[in-house]
């Protein structure tokens, strides 16, 4: 039975270049780069090489680039380390109803430790409105953190203007651009960002490492303290094996243009055959133009999306609803988005990546048919 | 040119078993090990036999194991941890002045936010007495935290003691084990330990994994909040590629007697060449007994032991002390011993391990025969 691959947006596979790179840290150079003799010394170019290719896809410099677990270690550290370091200026933040868990679940954390949130709404396609974070702010906003593209729907935040904002009031910016790395083009400067998060395995690099941008000049406290790491911004022995990947990842990333193109095309072609389906009523969630290139996320109305998933073990795909216990909910993303409980329990993510093929899609059209 | 390498508790090389446990999920297995589907369940199961290798090792249930990026982490999930959750029984940490940086700064950042710490002394050997430990003891202690053995000179200290006086007293009692696993048996219930730290590049896995002990129905505020991974306990995706590897470096330290019992020998007769070079002045840091089978820390007295590694490059050991822009200081933890000036400035550690050779000690003995 072929095994068809379409959650491209829950992890991806390492890339056989990212593999390559890391096999050396793998079997051959071992020492801890903060050694000062030959077994260190490889470690330690290895870091800085891979940091220098985390910056150039970013257009910023190597020395605002820390590498950290990953994208839910990079959250907590933004928005606890902006808490504890402004505190004295205020306590407010701003952030969306739609971010993932590793942001609205640290705001819940501060929310117990004194500060105020403020969660924006998103309009039918998942979207923020620029003016809704600007009416938001007070004079004791710290920090505004929203999401570059949602992982659900893959809607395309506007961050570009929510950066202007932020930079016109002298707030600080966040963006969890988990989703974004490799997908679509990221300029921290042409942004205005100041802090954004990257996510290894979903850039075709492992799960358990990731990348924390800082702009140069803002000092905030570490989430892990210890030995001077990173330059005193992150505790910890590098994990040089995974940061390596990263770094190569981050390299493919930066061509990924004409990749993109072809994605975008497989998912306009799925979405096409889909709708030409009988007997399913069918809609799209998600804005239509300014999304994921890879992102599919489709309700099957009346239908409950993890039933169809189950009937059909050959596809791997997700629901944004939480199944527990036999209970089924509606997604929070869905919701925010408006969308009808009926209509939103029946929603499937089909997400694309690298190694989609048409045939792949064409075989899921066709196993979606028998449902 | 030969190169030897005896920087083993700087970093372990990855073991070929543990390297052939993690190459399946560099090249084949992908999936997010949250998802329902197909690619999922490899990552997820992989994860949980991880767990049972790392709680076999430990004597403990697989849901008192969490896995971390590593030793630091651990570290500051605890300390941070339990200062929160326990703020309103006290704010009182007991902890010793010979501590990794890993436990020292995140306490430095507990007093400025209102923790008290009483830092115990040690002996000429490095090694603490349980006796100061209980006489420290307050109605505001919430937590003791004394490593499980020295990094730089191998002290054991007596845990178990320790442990005794703080289930005595209804103390919780951490230990950093990240040196000892591997070396010495570890047993959470004998040693009456409520957390334990375990680093995977100290014992044959690769650097940015470790795991965290916590004793069952202890339950402390995590340091990275999202979704709910590990139990609640530690979100982020997991990292399955370096889990798998540290389960089976667990795996193969739960059987590591005999091993150390040949570097324990490979060791004494390291320092019994030692002794018989002429024109040098040697003495021993740490416990002549009490002490981890690898660690040899030997003062070259009146010289400065980075001086001889600098001039010795084929050999990878570390002295104990800082280098900062030409400046050396001596060690913190010689220092704690009372190791004087212009002995302890001369301090290199040479730390064996699993693929140290007879022929290796003998001639890094006939190197520093020429210095």
């Amino acid at each position: 039975m072929q095994q068809i691959y379409l959650d491209y947006n829950a992890s991806t596979p390492i890339a056989p270049e990212v593999k390559e790179a890391m096999l050396p840290y793998l079997e051959q150079y071992y020492g801890n780069p903060s050694a000062l003799h030959f077994a260190g010394i490889h470690g330690k170019e290895a870091v800085e090489q891979a940091r220098s290719q985390v910056a150039s896809l970013l257009n910023c410099s190597t020395n605002e680039v820390i590498f950290t677990s990953g994208g839910s270690e990079s959250n907590n550290h933004v928005l606890k380390g902006v808490f504890q370091s402004y505190r004295e200026k205020g306590n407010h933040i701003i952030t969306t109803k739609i971010e993932h868990p590793a942001i609205l679940n640290p705001c819940k954390y501060l929310e117990n430790h004194g500060a105020k949130i403020t969660y924006v709404n998103v309009d039918e396609y998942g979207k923020v409105n620029p003016l809704d974070i600007e009416q938001a702010l007070t004079d004791r906003t710290i920090l505004i953190s929203v999401m570059h593209s949602n992982n659900e729907v893959g809607t395309i935040q506007p961050i570009e203007e929510i950066g202007k904002i932020a930079r016109e009031h002298g707030i600080l910016f966040h963006t969890d651009a988990s989703q974004s790395v490799g997908k679509v083009p990221l300029n921290v400067d042409t942004l205005n960002i100041d802090f954004l998060t990257i996510a290894g395995h979903k850039v075709y690099a492992p799960k358990g490492v990731g990348a924390l941008y800082i702009r140069e000049g803002i000092e905030i406290e570490p989430l892990i303290h210890g030995a001077g790491h990173e330059r005193g911004k992150r505790a910890g022995t590098e994990n040089v094996l995974q940061v390596v990947g990263l770094g190569r990842a981050c390299e493919l990333a930066a061509i990924s243009d004409r990749e993109n193109e072809k994605i975008l095309q497989l998912r306009e072609d799925f979405w096409h055959q889909l709708q030409l389906l009988p007997h399913l009523s069918l809609s799209l969630n998600g804005h239509p133009e300014d999304r994921l290139p890879n992102t599919l996320n489709v309700n099957f109305e009346n239908r409950i999306g993890q039933d169809i998933l189950t009937s059909l073990p050959q596809i791997a795909a997700s629901t944004g609803s939480a199944c527990h216990a036999g209970e089924v909910n509606l997604s929070p993303v869905l919701k925010a988005m408006g969308v009808k409980e009926s209509v939103g329990m029946g929603a499937i993510r089909f997400s694309l990546g690298r190694y989609t093929t048409k045939q792949e899609i064409d075989t899921v059209v066709q196993l979606l048919r028998t449902i």
